[in-house]
């Protein structure tokens, strides 16, 4: 109510930059594969529309692009020699389902024109600045996360080659008809020992920035997370002849399941999320066979994480033992709690404070992001954006240009401050 | 344990029947859209053969055949006199998805060979003779059941044009596609006035019979039914960022209404069903904004069956304002119980009687049948086969050779006794 509260005010460059990133935004929302609504997903026709978009303002930037070997597409800026060590900074291109238009997107536009800025400001850093545009984050055809960022870090895992998307297509074969050869796909990991490390800025995807009434967070770690497609097998049954007690209600046990998983996380205090269910032979008139569904589950850190899901587990077998109907959960994801690096944190803090913001609320991200993947081989931190009322992976998802613009400022601040504390490999960073 | 109890045989005339009616059983179980399971639905292309086969089997058997403006097959053996009355016979050939291969299938192909062999034995019955293979009973393309019996018994209800299958189909258009003529659909209605009644045979679809241990049982009345699709609206977020008390959890709120629909129905002796269950966005890491689910419910009483429903209906919405999910019922199908006419079960009581088995077990169908529809317009009666585990609406159905036998022998034998108590109209039938 009172006008008490003084404003934080970003410089002319970053209110114009973010004015183009938001609006870039737009352009990007229009890359979809179903009119009126987000939704890019890997390997897809629109992924490729992406790529070549961002790909343009990349080198309008100024940077030397190229799509590697999982997809991913790159810009880069070079450091004082061809071997120098790299910053890598980045988010992802690839949505969910009916998405928002700033998840991912938005740190991919904030990165290159960071880059694009300390580039002209500063010429060659004692680093190269590299942008990654990652290929899949959400997951969204092939169930499993973290896809473009695992091959980055080096952790791409075979197995996975045959997972399938809901059209029965592997991911071999949508490699294949998206141009890529999946034999070279581990050329797009780098070098860890190269790395100075991973930046990303993100929207929240959360209400805790805009509780505290603050522009700019600073992540201190990433929610440890585990995947499953649960399967409830019972018996498919005439709907009106079949008695309540000759009944294996597939549907029933998997609504019981659900309810478990929410009821379990929160005494625990931890996030389940059960966000797909389908029935066989769904009919009307036929009570349910077979109910598959996925649970999603995060915790702040692993011990915990486990912990609950082995008291929902316990819970499944009780409910399954209970209805005649077999529950059977299968891992599709599991990724550890990361935390970011205080280094570069530290950099992160003081390009916030920079701004003329107050110092950053710290919170933990009980969102998955690239970072984790990098997390696995190099120093990583991140950067949050409010994001009112905390509305994320729905078309309502929004980020204010002025919260983009004070990113902007803060993001450059840092790399500057990691730019001028750089000690060079062998020259005593151990002093 | 003990050998005591005395097999019932059927004459040497129904077991060849029976053996032709379940390899028929078997040669209609190919005409499928999803090889390897049997889905045959309304104006389908399996539907167009299923009536091309069954036509010649009619045709066969010397029945006249035409296939009216609504997609049914009828056969028929003429009575005494082009205007004399019609006995109709029949029962469905439309499956619901991955069904069993006896329910309605194997009614319609005993009713061929009932009529064959009475037509064969006694030459003109003092009624036309009727089979109908009607094209929709169980309404699983377009959610509506019952269809062709409603335009045979003159109830088409126009409203229904619109209706649309899972691929957006109008039943206008489908009709269209299938070479038939919407405008002329109330040409299928049969002339109440016209008939003698309608007899249906059918698998029981429950486990009734089999407990009794009988072959053959006597429908009392067919369940009172209603159909409802249900929308819970809530608020797609994301999964990770989005605390507990900030979700409109559109899935668990349709969870909780599912096992209340069980919960309720259980302690009110009905049955209540939700065979359906589909989620948007369906993101793994997408909090359910929209559940679409069906409910189908059955009662003796219509009565009943409504007090059910309001009782359902009040904790839909107590789930709903707990969660601030929107959940709001549709209704898609009512059908008031249908009680069947004490002539014809006189009559078919003694068919049964009449093969040496026991008085039979007396007993009210929980699931619905082409008699529901008939029974608005004129008298009916149904006879059921054992089910074994009453296992229905799934691959393992079954209906044992001998028990059609049975079934045959004592539909003929009903059949005699319709046609020796006949009273022309006219006559003094209410002497």
């Amino acid at each position: 109510m009172s006008a008490a509260v003084q404003e934080t005010v970003a410089t002319e460059w970053a209110s114009a930059a973010a004015a183009s990133v938001v609006a870039r935004c737009d352009t990007l929302a229009a890359l979809t594969e179903t009119p009126g609504r987000i939704t890019r997903v890997y390997l897809s026709p629109e992924h490729a529309r992406a790529n070549d978009t961002v790909r343009a303002w990349m080198q309008d930037a100024g940077l030397d692009t190229w799509q590697d070997a999982a997809g991913n597409l790159h810009g880069r800026v070079s450091g004082p020699t061809p071997d120098a060590p790299v910053l890598l900074l980045g988010s992802h291109l690839d949505t969910v389902v009916d998405a928002g238009r700033y998840d991912g997107v938005v740190g991919v536009l904030m990165a290159v024109e960071v880059v694009a800025r300390l580039a002209r400001d500063h010429g060659a850093l004692p680093f190269a600045l590299e942008v990654v545009a990652f290929s899949d984050e959400e997951g969204t055809r092939f169930g499993k996360a973290l896809l473009g960022s695992s091959a980055v870090a080096g952790v791409w895992d075979d197995a996975w080659w045959d997972l399938c998307d809901a059209d029965g297509t592997t991911l071999r074969a949508a490699f294949t008809a998206f141009g890529l050869d999946p034999e070279r796909v581990h050329d797009a990991a780098v070098d860890p020992a190269r790395l100075v490390g991973y930046l990303e800025a993100h929207i929240e995807q959360g209400p805790y920035l805009e509780q505290a009434d603050q522009a700019l967070g600073l992540v201190t770690s990433i929610a440890s997370a585990r995947r499953f497609t649960v399967q409830a097998v019972g018996e498919a049954r005439h709907a009106g002849g079949t008695p309540y007690e000759r009944r294996h209600d597939a549907l029933l046990a998997a609504a019981e399941a659900a309810l478990a998983v929410e009821r379990i996380c929160r005494a625990e205090q931890h996030i389940g999320t059960v966000g797909t269910m389908a029935v066989e032979p769904g009919a009307v008139n036929v009570v349910p066979g077979l109910a598959t569904f996925a649970v999603d589950l995060r915790g702040e850190f692993d011990e915990g994480r486990d912990r609950v899901w082995d008291a929902i587990v316990a819970a499944f077998h009780e409910i399954g033992e209970r209805r005649g109907v077999v529950v059977t959960p299968t891992e599709v994801h599991r990724a550890p709690a990361v935390f970011c690096a205080p280094r570069l944190m530290d950099a992160v803090r003081a390009g916030i404070v920079a701004t003329g913001e107050p110092a950053p609320l710290e919170l933990f991200s009980r969102a998955g992001h690239d970072a984790m993947s990098l997390g696995l081989v190099t120093d990583v931190a991140m950067l949050f954006l409010r994001n009112p009322d905390g509305i994320s992976h729905h078309p309502d998802e929004f980020v204010a240009a002025p919260d983009v613009a004070l990113g902007l400022d803060a993001l450059t601040a840092a790399v500057e401050r990691l730019a001028r504390d750089h000690v060079p490999a062998g020259d005593g960073g151990d002093a």
